[in-house]
């Protein structure tokens, strides 16, 4: 995977759910483009516009009397009117941590872990808790309420509340501002974001551990009438406060349960659309490589090779239809007598 | 200026060069906003919809044994695989401070200093001056030299090269892509935006010391169709790879000289785009706050308001028209003797 160029691009027909493309470059033809004479459009005076490459580093002449031995300026001295930032806004919740995008109101990543156990806990009832505005970040780059009311579109949890009922404390943390974006609810958000959901607490069924970071991303899509790559997406809100992603992604971490133990890794990308039931999961599997370049986030730089396996090697990669009346009904009966959840509702390889 | 929320939007007509719209929101209207019943098209399960406002916090049932005294769960445990950033790349350079955005491939920010002498120093010349990729930003979040081949956009200097000819160093290190982002060439990077950099040189006339922060935006703006808010922007290279900014801003700290003196403040948004030379510079001067709320980022916020002046109150803010072919020749002659600046180029008020 490290042999190649990654970039997440969204697919043509992407508003027809189609799966994001994962537009792989293979080195060797890049190399060869970089020897390419390079022609740019440039305020540069070099007399030889083609050269890009830096010369040697070249000494500062400090014998020279009129290069200053001291600089004459300081560009930090900025910093006593207060630090620029960017302040990623770390969370750490009972049920999640997450880091918060203040330019687009949106979170960058949101990172959880579900277990057999965990999930078999059934203390948490979504019916007591409450949407929320985030009020730990400053008030100028918050996610509103307001900005959703009206919007079309829907309080997206991005670790969602059905992982958190261990307690209500823990499910009422999923429902600050901050675990949200903006996401079609018919044929996405109610059906099948929430199938791949209930994919991923299914893991738990074969890996004692799984962890979980989700987030939004904003992939560029080549525009049908000049060819050129463009990111566009809505900002909903009066005024305009809160992006909607076009797209979501799912980095999934499933653990063999030992310590340094292997790890069954899966990225997935789903635009933020209606996507048909019988669309296959796997069509929206990526190489985390890409989610990482599309998000400018690492998520497993610290992961050894050696430990790592392919998650849709192992298990099927597949959603199990419910629909949303069934699955809200099941959400608010009581809850089941104790057991592991049903195995037979995941295939191993 | 405390007492209004403010949002930067894009003007209707950006494309001819017209200023950003600065929407000006009296707290008392938003106050009267937010008594209002609030739907939304929600996945809650409340049985009252309108019900948004938490309520109080109820305390977790310790007692009740279905209750873990010790959380099933660990969010933080997938960072032993990495911590998933975003990390800013601060990058301290003889001539500036930057700090870079991995997922749109430009700078956030960038932190300059100029001073009456340090503008006398000539001791850098561009045409020894190369753009090189920034090494130490990760390779899958680098801008490469190659994105910006035949892009048709300039590969625009965010601190200008005529800001650090106090030594060849302090120059060279304005050539890192890390401080370049795509901008417009002929209309705007090589004629209004140059003018305005001039502007900010010429300030050093009044001002012994002159802190200057740029940076790119991405502003939204409504759709002409739908009239919803849509940020739109063309992301250059093949892959696809860097963004180019709708919009730039500069903030602009003249200060007195004096240790905790007065400091004049201005900040300016303009269109990526061709602007007409007759445009004022003063229809790109906008409230700070709204800088703040469009970057994400904060720029005074330990600057007390007893020290902070208005620069478009003090000094007329408008650009001198030098045409280019002239501009590139004057930067090309030799050094002038030396003296300050010419001060009849600025109008004190």
């Amino acid at each position: 995977m490290s042999k190649f160029t990654l970039a997440l691009v969204a697919g043509a027909s992407a508003c027809v759910g189609a799966a994001t493309t994962a537009a792989i470059y293979g080195i060797g033809g890049r190399r060869q483009q970089e020897t390419q004479t390079v022609t740019t459009t440039t305020t540069t005076l070099s007399k030889d516009p083609s050269r890009t490459i830096p010369p040697p580093p070249v000494a500062i002449r400090r014998d020279d009397p009129g290069v200053p031995a001291v600089p004459p300026v300081d560009p930090n001295g900025v910093f006593q009117y207060g630090f620029p930032g960017p302040v990623a806004d770390l969370r750490a919740a009972p049920s999640l941590t997450s880091s918060f995008d203040r330019a687009r109101r949106n979170p960058h990543w949101v990172a959880e872990h579900i277990t057999p156990a965990s999930l078999l806990l059934r203390n948490g009832d979504r019916r007591h808790s409450y949407f929320a505005e985030d009020h730990t970040i400053p008030e100028k780059f918050r996610a509103k309420l307001l900005d959703y009311a009206r919007s079309g579109y829907d309080r997206g949890h991005q670790v969602p509340a059905a992982d958190a009922k261990w307690s209500q404390e823990a499910m009422d943390s999923t429902f600050a501002l901050s675990n949200m974006c903006p996401q079609v609810g018919d044929g996405f958000n109610r059906d099948y974001w929430a199938h791949f959901e209930d994919f991923c607490r299914r893991l738990t069924s074969f890996y004692p551990s799984v962890r979980i970071v989700t987030g939004p991303l904003y992939l560029p899509k080549r525009d049908a009438i000049d060819g050129k790559w463009k990111v566009s997406y809505e900002v909903i809100g009066h005024p305009p406060n809160v992006a909607v992603p076009t797209h979501f992604y799912k980095v999934i971490f499933a653990e063999d349960g030992n310590a340094g133990g292997n790890v069954s890794l899966g990225a997935f990308v789903l635009p933020n659309d209606i996507i048909p039931n019988d669309k296959p999961l796997q069509d929206f599997e990526v190489p985390i490589e890409a989610v990482e370049r599309a998000s400018g986030l690492e998520f497993a730089g610290l992961l050894p090779p050696a430990r790592t396996k392919r998650l849709c090697k192992e298990i099927a990669c597949s959603v199990i239809v419910k629909e949303y009346a069934e699955r809200q009904r099941t959400m608010m009966s009581p809850p089941p007598t104790k057991g592991l959840p049903p195995a037979t509702t995941m295939t191993k390889r």
